[in-house]
Formats: structure tokens, C-alpha cells, sequence
């Protein structure tokens, strides 16, 4: 039985999946059942690598979706246009999609989820997060029997190859950016990696999968890398520490009093997040250095489950979309019917990943963390013993307090704290501010 | 539309899927739709913790077999029979098994699957191998468009907590297996651990799915690590590698001219073996530690993915069994008819996963690895010259050779190797122990 496959876009990602299909030897038989019958490209002359006959190319991508050969839709274009409106198209002629695409996910995933359910088709999205690790696919499959407590995950290969070098060369983040941009790590326009939208795309399309229910992607407090100084990657590294940019989807068990204001009572509190994170170098994310990526899911009753591989490049990308055309194909198989006038009746309730849940955020005010705060300070005796006591005033606990150096009268001071309202840390930050030993706060990041 | 369950053993892990089903609040909406319909234990007067009603236990196994209120046969009871006849004759009566049983699955896996293929029934094992970390499903759904080359874990959590503290205390064998046995890290008996056969069982399951085809369980080269000396783990540890016991399959692309005789042409040539090995500390599986598990999947083209977490304990392997459950509940879902006489007609190809591929083992003495080997020699002059002639005239390249310690006129020599052929190594060993310099070969370990 061949299925035939309609690829939207023939860029980085499309031709590796072309060159799957076109030597399925070695790999699972079903690949060897994958027919590319239609392939959607912008310019027709431009040369290719990739191993597609000419005569399957086109300029015309509705064409390609409603070409009746095509059974499974590939969007590996990109953006948010023209791909959501082909992946609505697909789906309203009852064919299931694959998508790469984590921004047409992370923004219009309720329209299409909601019109791939009343269509009954699957829209699958392993390589939209993490590339080539499988982590879509065993959210949907092998974690269902857990209450998801977190999920964190370092899911932007450009800033984790910006952040290795930094710590590894102790360079500039402007200097490593610009070597980062000269090797392809990192793209022109660097803004949706370094400003943390792209992973905060990626965790939006993760809490969905993990909790049920979504949250407004605009609404996740994002912060990227973009204004870290080198000095904090070394002070945290002298303190045990290695700074990355996390992701992280964490439930809220009990609920703040101040949020209960906030409406929906019954919604599952979801603190999410994108922000530069000092983990202890002890953490399994710890180690995971250079363009790979890592999630960390952390369930009861599995315990903590990591998965790690290469977040980019077309041949993992790949991978993983081919992977979802083939989880289509075998489900296709096991619901054919024996016989003529059946066919598939219903959706595999795991793979299809309707939301079950409503969620929400918590405001910011009320989330509780540890902090790192580096202070500019005049190099006076009792500078310390002040900052401690603001801090102590608004109930804040120190886990560490360290001078760090000290020349022409200025010092700076680095604070690790406990885990802390957000509200009361910055109390005890404004306190500390208005202090006239303090020339300012200089840097201010979460820690694990 | 509720799904009844049969629980055969509620041991640990039957104790933690009763737990589960219980408490489905918080987990996918489908574990409400679970109902354990009848449990079987060996004695109905043992006290028990796990939720259960008492008027669903009984002794008779068979009983919840048969029961026509049992639509899945959850297998937790371990060992070989009645296991496996039991889950014969669940697939006999057409019902779906889920197992965490490694042994029954490694040794009669063949016989298993050929009955469940020929009753297009599922037989799912999600817990048999790595716990709680999603392995199974992923080889079987994700990772299905690549090549394998090669997977390599380490998948047995009591010799990986012995090896961690071996290293991080210089402690012996002995003394770390009898602590590991009072925490309860190790069983009375040790032995299917520490002699690497519970490792062994577990990498020809990754084999099966890994490369779509078995490899005779028996004939898996298995060493444990029971007889590992505390020197060479400390010896490793001067030479920047940690010692793990690796369990590898390793895809043999280039036919080696002696194994041409061996018969099978057509099969896929396959390195598959357990060992203690030491691994670079830069290596993804150097820094899992304890009773930690963690799987490293190559493949082309994915590159390196890996998966970790707890290797073992109730809730884990509990969450991997209700996985499995859920898949099942899913997909039957999928296949409902939309009117009645209708019902599923076929099995998905990848979670059923039949074999596509023979495979055959290479003969060991064909492979090709780095070795690790230290020798107990007198402390004159000469000895590491005339070591490295021995090496050099058996075309054995060597990357280090240091002597380590010498007293009492002995000395111990510790000596690295590049990549060689088997047959080659064993020569040049021959040779040097035969040097009159040369006491005895103290330990010989595989190096990546």
C-alpha cells in the first residue's frame, strides 16, 4: 500500500526528509511505503541537491495539497503564512499533516488542533521542538499515566552554543554571537533565538502536550540572552553554577492567595517561562553543552526523565518528520478496513492530543525562586552587612553572599538567595537600590 | 467506554499500576477509562498496601486470563513460567498483553510475537527495558526513518550504583555490593545484575527493535562486573574515563573477509555485547550515575539522541506499564467501528513490531574496539619498550602505555589501544605474556 506524500517547502528540512524517502534501505520497512508525489518549492530553476524528480515540483502549494495523490501533508515552510492556511486546507480535505513549524504551532495551535479534531485527521509536530529527540511523541505516548509536576528544557540550540562558548572562552556574548553567525549556528537575524521567542514557541507547543490544556503564548514571560554579561557566566561558574536559557512549564499546586482573584478557579495554575537560568553544575541539564538540546520531565510517579539529542540541522529534523508520516502510516494500516465502505472511524485519543484541560498562568508577582543578583557597590566595610539586612527585612533568605572584586573604590557583590516570592525579592531589590552604598543592580537572574 | 484490566502479580510494579489506576485524577482522561477487573497473587491473605478490592484477587492466573471482563492481561509477575504461558494464552484469547518482563521476552520473545502477530493482538513491554524512561515506544515510533548504528546503555541500575560508588570512594566490589545489598539496591542473590545476564536480556530486546530483527539470546558475549578490580576503575579514572557496564548493539556495515563462511549473507552483521567499558568523561553515558539509566541511540540521520532516568522502582516501571495500557486504550479507540459487526482489522506495524530483518552475531573474535589492559610486570628497564615491541609487531597501536605504580620490584602497566581487530589483540597479549618481564595479564577491559 503506498501513501503518497505532498511536501510544502524543499529547504533545509524538505530535502533531508526527500532523501529518507528516497533510500528507505536499512530503515523500518513502512518507509519503503512513502511515495513524495508533489512538492511545493518558491522558485522552480534554483538548483537542488535534494533527490526530487523535476516534473513533482511547483510553484503552486495548494496545488500540492489538494493534489488526490497526496494522502499526508508535509509543512516544512515555516512562518506563520502561508503554512497556517495550507495546514487549514489539508485538514479540511480530511488529510492528516506533519509540521516542522513550532511558530504556526505555538500561535495558531487551538485553531488547528480544534479544526483537526471536527475533520478527524492528525496533525503531528515531533520535529516542531528539540529536532531530531523524540520528546513530542513520548509526552503524547509514554508519560500519559503521570501528573506532570515540570518540564524544563534547554530547546534553543543557538543561545546553548552562544552560552557553551561564553563559558567555556569566558567571551563577550557580542563577540561569540558574531562567530556563532560566521559558522551558521546562528541566523542574520539572530532576534527569535537570542530574544527567547523561539524557545518560547517550543515550551508553549510542550505545556499543551504535557498538561493538557494551553496557555496564551504571547503571555509567557520571555527573556533571552541578549543583555547577559560575561562576568555572570563566570561569577556563577565560581560559584558552582552554569548559566543556560530555560524553558520551563511548571504546575502550581497550591495556590497563591493573591491569584485567586485572577477567574477560571478551576484551571490547572501553570507557571511558564523563558529566562537565562544558573543551574548547579550537578543538574542533568547541566552538562548538555553546544547545539544540543535537552528536555528534563518530571512526573509522578516516573521520577525525573531526560531526552537529549541535536535540536537542529535537516538531518535530525528530518528524522523526526519522517517519524510522524510513518506513525500516520501505521495507524492507517491497523484501521483499514477489511473490507470495501469501511475505513477509519475515529482518532487515536493519544496521538491526536486534544487538550482536556484548561489552563492558566500565574502572575509573576507570585511565583517563588531563587535568585542571583550581582550589585555595584562602593568598596566600604558594612556594604555587606546592609544588603544582608534589606534582604532579611523582606523576609528574603540568603543562601550566599560574596564580594567579588574591588578596585577604584567599586566593588561587586553577588547574592544567591533561597526560594522567595518574586513579590518580596523585589521589595528587598528596591530597598537594596535606594541604598547609598549601592551604585546599582547590574544583574538579576533565576536560579535552580 | 471502560477498559478492564488484568493484573497478573501485584508485586512492586503491580502495586504501582494498582496506584495508578486508582488515582487517575490529574493523568490523560483515558487511565480514567481503566477498570482492574481481577488481580492475580499468590497469596490471597498477605496484607497488602496497594488499592485494591479484596474480592479481585485470587490465585488462579488462568482466571483473570479467561475472564471476559479482562480486555488487556497486564504480566508483572517476573521470571520465565508461568509468564509465559500465560501471556500465550492471552494472546490466544485474542487479548492484547502488556509485560514487564525482560527475561520471558529475551528468551521466548520470537515465539511470543509470532502467536500475537498470527492473533493480530498487541504485545507491548515499554517497562522490560530502562524502567520508567520512554525507550520501547520511542525505537518503535520515532526513530523509525533512521539507520541504526548503533545503541549502547548502560540498562542495569544496580551494577551502574556499585560502579558510581566504586568511583567516587575508591571502595572494592565486595564491600559496595553487600552496602548496595542492605539499602536495597541489590538482590540476595546478585548474580543475574552483577554478571551482566539482566543487561544482556535487555539489549536484545533494543536489538529486536533496533534493527527489526533477533540475535539468539544465549549466544550475547556477557561479562559482569563481579569480578572488577577497584584498581582499574581508579586507574581509569587517572586516565580520564569513568567504567560503566555497557550493554551495545552495534550495526558491522563492512563484513569482515573470516565471517564470510558464518552462512546468512543476507542478514545484517551485528556486534551486540555486555561489558564493563570504559568510557571517556566526555561520553553523553559517562556522567549517569547511580541507579540511573540512560539509552544512547546513533542512527542515520538523527546523529546521537539519548534517553535517562530511573532505571527501575515501582512508580517508574509502574508509569512505563500504564504507558503501555494507554496505547492500547488508544488505539483501540481509533479502530472502534462506527456501527456494529465492524471492529479492529489490523495491527499499527510499528507497535506491533514484527521482525523485517534477520539479523546474526559477528564472531567476536572478527570485532574491532579499543582495549584497555593492565599488566603486572617486574620493574626493570625495558619492560614498556619491549610491551609496546610485542603491541608493534602484531599491528596493535597503542595510544598510551604508563606505568602506575612499583614497589617490591613489581610494577603495574597500564596500556590503552587504539581501534584493533580482536583476533590481532589476543595475539600481541599472547606474546607479551609470555615476556619473561611479564607476571600476568591482571585485567583486560573493551574501551570507546
Amino acid at each position: 500500500m503506498t501513501i503518497g506524500i505532498g511536501l510544502l517547502g524543499l529547504g533545509t528540512v524538505g530535502a533531508g526528509v526527500a532523501e529518507i524517502l528516497a533510500n528507505p534501505e536499512g530503515r523500518h520497512p513502512l518507509v519503503a511505503e512513502l511515495a513524495l508525489r508533489r512538492v511545493a518549492v518558491r522558485n522552480l530553476e534554483r538548483p537542488r541537491a535534494a533527490p526530487v524528480a523535476a516534473e513533482l515540483l511547483t510553484t503552486q502549494a495548494e496545488a500540492v495539497v489538494d493534489d488526490p495523490a497526496v494522502d499526508i501533508v508535509v509543512e516544512v515552510l515555516g512562518g506563520l503564512e502561508p503554512a497556517r492556511s495550507l495546514i487549514l486546507r489539508a485538514i479540511a480535505a480530511g488529510k492528516p499533516v506533519v509540521t516542522a513549524n513550532k511558530a504556526v504551532i505555538a500561535r495558531h495551535g487551538e485553531e488547528i488542533a480544534a479544526a483537526a479534531a471536527a475533520a478527524g485527521v492528525y496533525v503531528l509536530l515531533e520535529a516542531a521542538v528539540g529536532g531530531g529527540i523524540p520528546i513530542i511523541e513520548p509526552l503524547k505516548q509514554s508519560l500519559g499515566a503521570n501528573r506532570i509536576e515540570r518540564v524544563s528544557g534547554i530547546i534553543n540550540g543557538t543561545t546553548n552554543y552562544i552560552l557553551s562558548r561564553m563559558a567555556a572562552e569566558g567571551a563577550d556574548y557580542g563577540a561569540v554571537l558574531a562567530d556563532a553567525q560566521r559558522l551558521g549556528y546562528a541566523e542574520a537575524d539572530p532576534a527569535a533565538d537570542v530574544e527567547g521567542a523561539d524557545a518560547a514557541d517550543k515550551i508553549a507547543i510542550l505545556t499543551g502536550l504535557a498538561y493538557g490544556g494551553s496557555v496564551p503564548r504571547q503571555a509567557i514571560p520571555t527573556e533571552g540572552i541578549d543583555r547577559l554579561d560575561a562576568r555572570d557566566v563566570a561569577y556563577a561558574d565560581k560559584l558552582g553554577y552554569v548559566v543556560k536559557l530555560l524553558a520551563v512549564a511548571q504546575r502550581i499546586d497550591s495556590e497563591p492567595d493573591g491569584d485567586k482573584a485572577s477567574g477560571d478557579p478551576d484551571a490547572l495554575l501553570l507557571d511558564v517561562r523563558v529566562h537565562p537560568t544558573l543551574l548547579p553544575r550537578s543538574h542533568p541539564l547541566a552538562g548538555v553543552n553546544g547545539v544540543f538540546n535537552a528536555i528534563l520531565v518530571e512526573g509522578d510517579p516516573v521520577g525525573q526523565v531526560m531526552f537529549y539529542g541535536p535540536g537542529a540541522g535537516a538531518g535530525p529534523t528530518a528524522s523526526a518528520v519522517v517519524a510522524d508520516i510513518l506513525n500516520i502510516a501505521g495507524i492507517r494500516q491497523a484501521t483499514l478496513p477489511a473490507g470495501p465502505g469501511g475505513g477509519p472511524v475515529g482518532l487515536d485519543p493519544l496521538l491526536a492530543a486534544g487538550s482536556w484541560r484548561r489552563c492558566r498562568l500565574i502572575d509573576g508577582a507570585l511565583t517563588t525562586h531563587r535568585n542571583y543578583v550581582r550589585l555595584r557597590t562602593s568598596d566600604e566595610a558594612g556594604v555587606i552587612g546592609r544588603i544582608g539586612t534589606c534582604f532579611g527585612e523582606a523576609g528574603v533568605s540568603i543562601q550566599s553572599i560574596v564580594q567579588f572584586e574591588a578596585h577604584n573604590e567599586a566593588a561587586e557583590i553577588v547574592v544567591i538567595t533561597h526560594e522567595v516570592l518574586e513579590e518580596r525579592f523585589r521589595q528587598a531589590l528596591d530597598a537594596i537600590a535606594a541604598l547609598p552604598e549601592v551604585q546599582g543592580v547590574a544583574a538579576c537572574l533565576r536560579t535552580l
